[in-house]
């Protein structure tokens, strides 16, 4: 996996959360997914098929910024991880898919996405079953991490 | 959705489960998802893409039950939720969606399946975000239970 098709999920990430809700994710550096560990409350997943590979996407999010992107964006904090919450959470993950998606289009990759499903539960982890590199960037904000995976067939 | 959608995937599971671990899942009564809640401990997720709709399958198993699918496998029982039982979950959830991917095409109905994802983490829980309806179906076994959920955009 290049960074040519990487990049595209990273600025879509930030780009979709900088717009939404005014918070800023800074990329800290890429790793293969054996060497870290995401451990979010509230993933976001969504499969990819494009005519030549497959594979699938997740972003996960600490409760803590989860709640603050819901109370930028709707003016009140839920108590904890709602129904509300987890419907965000799925948009923002349809959103940057589509953005990566729009992005590698232009470039001449193409793909189509599944609907996304979203995780909820403390401290759980997604491990990517595909045969190809698995790729973790973390991000850091002032209210809190989060993850983002890709992997692919090849 | 109606019964000739779903059932490839139940008969898929209980075919699976009992060919490579010889223990039995009895399905309880299908839900819609609003109303029930799939709590697992180790799950393995799938989108799917068609023609005509997209969506997204889960299997979702309680630790126990995991655990002894992996002894009668493996003929070892890990002590707890490893990188071994993540590859197994996301084989069989693989495997469950290949099948009923074969059995569907046979009725006209074609998908094609993105790879698998696992999360893992106590008693988390999945909520798949297509606009359609959503269904569960809960199995009992002998060793604990397991969830499967399907949710198409139509």
């Amino acid at each position: 996996m290049n960074a040519e098709f990487i990049n595209p999920f990273l600025s879509s990430l930030q780009n979709v959360i900088s717009t939404m809700a005014g918070v800023e994710l800074k990329p800290g550096k890429p790793g293969l997914k054996r060497d870290e560990v995401a451990r979010g409350d509230v993933s976001g997943l969504i499969g990819m098929i494009g005519q030549k590979t497959k594979g699938s996407f997740s972003l996960s999010l600490e409760a803590s910024l989860a709640l603050e992107i819901m109370q930028r964006m709707l003016g009140e904090r839920p108590a904890g991880i709602t129904d509300e919450v987890t419907d965000m959470v799925g948009e923002i993950t349809n959103m940057v898919t589509g953005g990566a998606k729009n992005l590698l289009s232009d470039k001449g990759f193409d793909f189509d996405m599944a609907t996304p499903a979203v995780v909820s539960g403390p401290a759980h982890t997604i491990t990517h079953k595909a045969k190809g590199a698995k790729l973790i960037v973390p991000f850091e904000s002032d209210f809190g991490k989060a993850y983002l995976e890709i992997c692919f067939d090849k």
